[in-house]
């Protein structure tokens, strides 16, 4: 029996995703033929209007509906401190907590020489751009980058890079340490490590 | 920060195919922003066309292009048995093996209480009516559907109906036991129960 050429067609789409294997890809490929054609249309419309339809601010680099995105044209932020990041979702994430009331620059990656990914494919010209423009008044940058090796190497990098441009300026790491909700007696030596040099006075 | 709509209709999509949590939702979503719009296009192409594209074999419900599919279709298939199965994507397992000449009845899902799936929600009447037509001649029908709960259930039910309409018909299960690779010491007590009983003469 030769598969239809539609089943295949979706299965090889999904498999390109990260994280479904080919299994997974079948598996989800067959159930959407349980669906009716209209939540299908909705899903194919979805796809191929979310590049469409959304913009990535020419200052911070975020993705959103306008440019510059609700947060840059946001008065209430400030707009001279800059938090670091490696992807659009960690804004959200960030947003979420409520806390920080500065703006953002997106890498869209992190420096990984393995894959091949050195500091011009992902976006650290364009916040040495926001630095270098003094009108703006940048007195701080969080490198918020992911506590992974990958993501520290970034962090590193562009602090080097920041230094260079602007000796003024407040460069500083996220916190390391334990996770609300972690236990000590099963958290890694690395991070109990820098839970201590993190330690903070009552 | 308002998430674009764009991204939440995605994201909203994604969450409803099995297996998906609206993180992994997420973070597919945000992986696509990166991927070219040709792709996408390809991709919520195939999405639309799957269910268009794909007609249901009238004869064995099984998922194909044209109608007979091309086993029900396909002379050198023994037409007088049967192999029932839970989804079209058993077929293709089944096919895979290559051992298999018989021909297939799908019957898109199981009987499962539970979720308020009885007898007349599967295509278990289109079964009883390839039955119950003389002209075929069917000899056996071998009951494939999954072994668990649900699965072994459906295969009772259609068991008992099948009796009922034919009573020279031989009705059989598919095999039980220990898979390829498998360990007799990691084997569950049932699995390890079936296999004894199922045992083969050398």
């Amino acid at each position: 029996m030769r598969i239809p050429k539609a089943i295949t067609n979706l299965v090889e789409s999904f498999e390109r995703l990260p994280g479904v294997g080919p299994k997974s890809a079948q598996r989800l490929t067959f159930y959407l033929l349980h669906v009716p054609q209209g939540e299908l249309d909705k899903f194919a419309l979805s796809i191929q209007k979310l590049k469409v339809d959304t913009v990535i601010c020419s200052i911070c680099q975020a993705v959103d509906e306008s440019d510059p995105c609700s947060i840059c044209s946001d008065d209430r932020r400030d707009k001279t401190m800059i938090c670091v990041l490696e992807e659009p979702l960690d804004v959200l994430a960030l947003e979420k907590s409520g806390k920080y009331k500065g703006v953002y620059h997106v890498l869209h990656g992190r420096i990984d020489p393995l894959n091949n990914i050195g500091p011009e494919e992902i976006r650290i010209q364009q916040l040495m751009d926001r630095i270098r423009n003094k009108d703006l008044g940048i007195r701080e940058v969080i490198l918020a980058t992911n506590p992974t090796m990958e993501g520290e190497a970034t962090a590193m990098f562009i602090a080097k890079q920041l230094k260079s441009v602007n000796r003024e300026l407040r460069i500083t790491r996220i916190g390391r340490g334990l996770p609300t909700g972690a236990d000590i007696e099963y958290a890694d030596s690395t991070t109990l490590d820098q839970a201590l040099s993190g330690r903070m006075d009552y």
